[in-house]
């Protein structure tokens, strides 16, 4: 059952109006990384809790109550739940998105303003922090909801709505709020879901829509080298006292090749290298190194073989450093000896790794490398935050309709695919409800989420809203 | 000769009139090395121009021309030369010093603000960027010009002076007009100056003064790594591309052990190893192993032997590593795989070490180091600025007269050191003048120069006052 043609119409003639909603969206930096955009996440869940009442949907926003950043104690912004339809002969879908973003400065090298969604008539991109990350998707779901409502049609599906504004921070606080409603039974507001739908991924490559069953997991570490009581100057200190950055990048240097081994023994070795059945499925995706290459704008792939690259970032796990904080940042040369340094890196991670198993081993690797050192510094290694891995069944009938939705609205056979980041909730969500939960991207794999100059491009917002209506109604039309 | 008594009294009598005037030379943020604050430098010298000239010294401003800064092409502030007297029977002595100072920001773990001059009225300290480095001791000349202005005494020898705004940055511009002026010969500012006092480094320790007849050079590099055109998302990317993070931070952890060892090749083997004799110099200094912990505020002494710390501070060069530019450097935890990075180090040298001769081997190392890492990103070396090192003859006229006026104000015998910061000018003035140079410290070796929490005690500031006028008393008095 395709949706019907007034809905594919509604959205292509209100597609301004929805840029434009987009744009308002932007507009609001709400960081979750950064305690002095905490106010704005909670501006951002009061606007979309204004755009869902005004489009029929029963909300109601969730206190998670406090935490500490930066060793700042902070209110949480909200989650939002909403809830549309009751029929009992209707199957419920539970759609996940979160209202957070990424930081992002004009200086990081960003060609427009990051906060101000910037229309390129040219091609077509949409220019913005969160307009594909995950500000884009989320309004796909207001885009269908709009629609409905302005054309007096039915929903064909019940929907449940969970919204988070802590996604870019580890989830903090949604997980608890998951296992409660749960718990609750018939009184929560997840009661009765039958599939959960998010769309917070990508698209492989910049031509073929894509269906993702399987996440990486991550665990995020900070590594802290610490000694003198203030920074020294370093003419009149260097090589008198040991230096924490000096004993810092020592640490950093050993724990990834440059051509991506992971040296923190064990963890590599926790996944089977991958037979030659496993690498032909690689090899025959719809992806190319030259896209790798196009989508990154450098000729920087960390192998000649495609399946070797494409499996670096689907099923192998990956350590990337992140940075440094404490340690001189600025243009120019400052001569300082940096008192306090700690290097951030994370770890993405693959079944059979959960944190559990490669955490202690990280820990245990640093100290031990730090010994050796025999530095008079002190070290500390924290874990920031983490989450497990996740693979689903893709037979499942929430794939099939997704499959013929995609079919319906882009002409074309979806990549099934499984993908290098991290959206622990879908693990929770699959965990907790024990229901079946598909990731349907809405955006490129160029679009640059996380990165300077992130962009949704304007076909894929607006195809990509008919994608998710048109999967409500292959979703209901389906047998369970 | 000894400087007249009422000259003594008169600086105690206006201590607090002396610290208002370092408190407002404080309050303009004259930092070099940020664009953003240019216009304070230039205002900074305008500011010390008038004091100069209401206390009946001839000044000039000298346009240095234009330089880039971070692809930014600034007008360099001006240099300030001044004079007062011209009695061919007197000595003629020229002072440098230095009214651009270091980046400070609250934020950086400063416990007041940076540029409000704050007196503790518990310790005597006068806190605030600059107030040390190099404010106070500039301050210093105009309270023995006060003085004697107000008291209507003449001054004993004939002053020069010479003051730039670029010190923190390379000193850029300056060179050129310390050449010019003293190829003009008779007709040149410099002309017929007969040695140099420099106030811009410290006691070793906070008891005993000294006079400094040697510096360490400075080489200052920036490594750049770059990849992607853009910052990637770790989890879409990891493990699928080079990341130029993993290239520095292997390059950067090739510069230096944690014990200081520096590791380009021949940069350490330039210089000969003391033998027992030199070794003995620096056991007997009034400086201790407890000393620099103390200094530095943790016990992270480079080695248990006494020599062996001050060497490595005084006649050995070191390694520091400053930072990374480009990196993630908030708190928090961000997931990027920065697109180009820049690490910044810097070399003290010591001689025979030269710039000509050290950089080639950097340069040499670092790209034969970054081709063993069979990686696609791209290196580039930079050298940003340079300063030979220098040493100077300590048995001169010059310094006799400043140990005789050490031992009127602060009843002792001055240590005699070569100290570990650059001061590049010294070296210029001592080739281009063909005089002897003396640095004179006025701060203590706790000061905390380029770190949080500068500070100049009041009783160096008021004593440092003193100094520096009974050493034109012992000068003029001393036989050529
Ligand atoms: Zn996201
Ligand atoms: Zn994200
Ligand atoms: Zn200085
Ligand atoms: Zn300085």
């Amino acid at each position: 059952m395709p949706a019907p043609a007034k809905f594919t119409e509604f959205v292509d003639a209100n597609a301004d109006k929805f840029i434009q909603r987009l744009a308002d969206a932007v507009a609001i930096p709400s960081v979750s990384g950064e305690p002095n955009h905490r106010q704005d996440v909670v501006k951002m869940a009061q606007w979309l809790d204004g755009q869902l009442k005004s489009l029929g949907v029963t909300t109601k926003l969730v206190d998670l109550g406090k935490h500490v950043m930066d060793g700042e104690e902070l209110q949480l912004p909200p989650a939002i739940l909403g809830r549309i339809g009751d029929d009992p002969k209707k199957k419920t879908i539970l759609i996940y998105g979160h209202f957070d973003v990424q930081p992002a400065y004009k200086s990081d090298g960003w060609d427009t303003e990051p906060f101000k969604l910037v229309v390129d008539q040219k091609t077509g991109r949409l220019i913005g922090r969160g307009s594909t990350d995950d500000k884009g998707p989320i309004l796909g779901w207001l885009n269908v909801l709009e629609a409905h409502k302005a054309l007096g049609l039915e929903l064909p599906v019940n929907l449940r709505f969970c919204f988070e504004g802590m996604e870019e921070s580890g989830s903090e606080g949604l997980d608890d709020l998951i296992r409660s409603e749960t718990q609750k039974g018939k009184e929560g507001w997840f009661a009765g879901v039958d599939c959960v739908c998010i769309s917070d991924n990508y698209w492989l490559n910049d031509r073929t829509p894509c269906l993702t069953y399987g996440l990486r997991g991550l665990t995020y570490f900070k590594v802290t080298v610490s000694g003198p009581a203030r920074d020294l100057h370093s003419g009149m200190f260097g090589r008198a006292v040991h230096e924490p950055m000096t004993d810092l990048i020592a640490l950093m240097s050993k724990l990834v090749t440059p051509d991506g081994k992971i040296l923190v023994p064990g963890v590599d070795e926790m996944v089977a290298p991958a037979d030659e059945e496993e690498k032909k499925l690689y090899s025959s995706l719809d992806y190319s190194i030259a896209d790798v290459e196009d989508a990154v704008g450098g000729k920087i792939a960390i192998s000649e073989d495609k399946a070797t690259v494409l499996m670096g970032r689907m099923r192998n796990p990956s350590l990337s450093l992140h940075g440094i904080e404490g340690a001189f940042y600025g243009a120019g040369a400052k001569t300082v000896i940096p008192a306090k340094v700690s290097g951030k890196f994370s770890i993405r991670l693959v079944p059979p790794q959960t944190p559990e198993k490669v955490n202690p081993l990280v820990h245990k690797y640093l100290e031990s490398e730090f010994a050796k050192l025999n530095s008079k510094n002190k070290l500390e290694v924290e874990c920031l935050h983490d989450g497990k891995p996740w693979v689903a069944d893709f037979k499942h009938w929430n794939y099939e309709a997704a499959i013929k939705a995609t079919q319906a609205v882009y002409k074309k056979q979806p990549d099934l695919t499984r993908e290098g980041g991290s959206i622990p909730v879908t693990l929770t969500f699959a965990e907790s409800l024990g229901v079946n939960v598909l990731l349907l991207p809405m955006g490129r794999g160029d679009d640059g989420a996380h990165s300077t100059n992130e962009k949704l491009d304007r076909s894929n917002f607006i195809e990509g809203s008919k994608l998710l209506g048109t999967y409500l109604y292959e979703a209901a039309a389906i047998a369970k």
